[in-house]
């Protein structure tokens, strides 16, 4: 039996839940919580009868995206950057093409790279009063890695609109713009529905289904190099830095302060 | 005049219908059903006058897809899905480029291919009681041909949740993620008003709108190609022939089944 | 002071607002319209503290597109196709790459070429009463320049429709399909509470985020001169030519007369 620090991991026969378990960090996203996530994610590729990988939070947060408050102080800021920004966007990349349905079942709030995390899973089921923004440029920062599969997603607007205003996207709004596939106030119901019908998928059936709609609608290595390039000039940014250096002082974030 | 088995004609001064007519066979598609559509199509282009191409089916059912239970038993499996496969791909392109205003009149349960004949109509009037699905994925197959239509019509994630989950979408859902344009219980009044107003439009403009639009989003003979390849690899699947026989056997579809 | 003709500019410490006002033409867009709109903008820029462009028209009537009533009669007017159709090209272009927030607040009717004013800006808040349509196919002409934006803001079919059908949409369904960002009687209300959300982010942030957006979703260099070279052809076509003198001679729209 493994031991998690960051989540907590379920198996059942056909499955295996991922809950993301930092209380004291709104389950933002450090480097254990990727370690972790990808040795779930391990865990699963080793049962051949999974068909499905479940990533949930707690009733107020699903995930709060980078954790600025982490990160050893002691380390170039630029290396730590880049090495966080290509984990998070390896991350993303594998969910999309693992061969398991990664279904997110989000309540609450979802933030920045958390975002990522529900644009990259194969199907969302959520309560009306989940939440989900962007706030990167309030930091003078941008989505860079999230925006290529949320625009897949939800397409060039509604993602642009969210980067640009910052303003969060309530669950109905969600679900309309397509980022949500089920809303309801019972996602653990909505996810037993969705296991009755996935047990008739063969795992194969599964995994080609997945390529076949990534080889249509590719997230290229050159767009994901170019993600993590741009997020890291970003992140070596003066101002971007102050700001950073300043919440995990203070613990204010840009939105509270001034 | 011409005769025709699996499908029914009538041609008005600025258009033509055509109604899918195997109420033994649930509309589905088999190689008559491909000659005669065509055939149709070729009469419409005949006529200068005519605008528009109308497409529908009965109240109950508008197309299920490819009829797994045809097909010649002596016939070689790959050849058979290759030769049915080509033709089916080169009628969806022939929809999208014709220059006729292709408009499905959809009452009842699409499936599969017909998900198909529905994403690459230019337009779509359909009752909320319509229904849509693709059932490949119980089958072990992909709606490989399907899909680059489907995708372009409602974007990436709500094709590929049709896909993996194989889950009904209802006429209201298909309206909200743009697979209908006209959701109205009254579609013969819904064509009714569209026929006002292309005739206001010469066939010619129709003809380059359609043109233009595909030039500004592709659906690329390497996609179509593709589509093609891969659907007969998955048609050779010995689990997939498996289900295949059974169904043509016993009549029970996988979904029914276990 | 500089002095406009066509528009009316606002200047606020860190936006500025151009009002289209050219009430006995419909706010149509002329040669003085694209020059004062493009002086406007360089004003804005001029100003490091502008964050923010509003484009607005009055209560009745946004922009209806292209004057086909202008013109200077003895010009070639293939050489007038050029001119117009490259400068609004520019102008689009313009609108999505300019380091502001282009914000385009909607009453009344949008028409044409006003539709690519909207669909090439960053956000748009309407009310439930504004109205969007593309007439060009009843002249026998398609919005070439406009498609490639709006397509890339609503997607393949909606765009599609709209050409196809020339049928106006409603504020409700433009926001359905994302054409609209915030719908709401108030537009002065929505204004003003993304003014206070923009105020915390960065003109350089802006700029940053709009050159990110571009890069997924490139409207191409081919793409935009392709649109113009085609536009030039529609409007040489002879049947084309004598709708757009009749209308300026007896000014009634294809759409009113027979």
């Amino acid at each position: 039996m493994t031991h998690y620090a960051a989540i907590k991991v379920t198996e059942a026969p056909d499955h295996l839940v991922i809950r993301f378990d930092r209380p004291d960090n709104d389950n933002a996203i450090d480097s254990v919580f990727l370690t972790e996530l990808n040795r779930a994610l391990d865990r699963s590729l080793s049962v051949p009868e999974h068909r499905m990988v479940v990533l949930t939070g707690s009733a107020e947060v699903f995930c709060t995206g980078m954790d600025f408050s982490s990160g050893d102080p002691g380390a170039d800021p630029r290396d730590a950057a880049l090495e966080g920004g290509r984990r998070y966007a390896d991350l993303l990349f594998r969910l999309t093409t693992i061969p398991r349905m990664v279904v997110s079942v989000v309540e609450g709030a979802v933030l920045g790279g958390g975002v990522g995390l529900v644009a990259a899973s194969d199907l969302v089921c959520a309560t009306p009063d989940s939440r989900y923004s962007l706030p990167e440029a309030l930091w003078g920062l941008l989505p860079c890695t999230v925006l290529p599969y949320l625009t897949r997603k939800v397409g060039f607007q509604a993602a642009h609109a969210m980067t640009l205003t910052t303003l969060p996207v309530s669950g109905q709004r969600a679900h309309h713009i397509g980022l949500v596939d089920e809303l309801d106030p019972d996602v653990a119901g909505c996810l037993r529905r969705l296991r009755i019908r996935v047990r008739r998928i063969n795992p194969s059936t599964v995994a080609a289904a997945k390529e076949y709609s990534n080889r249509l609608s590719p997230i290229s290595s050159q767009v994901r190099q170019a993600a993590v390039d741009r997020f890291v000039e970003l992140m070596a940014d003066g101002s971007v830095r102050e700001r950073i250096e300043a919440f995990a002082r203070d613990g204010v974030p840009p939105w509270e302060s001034r």
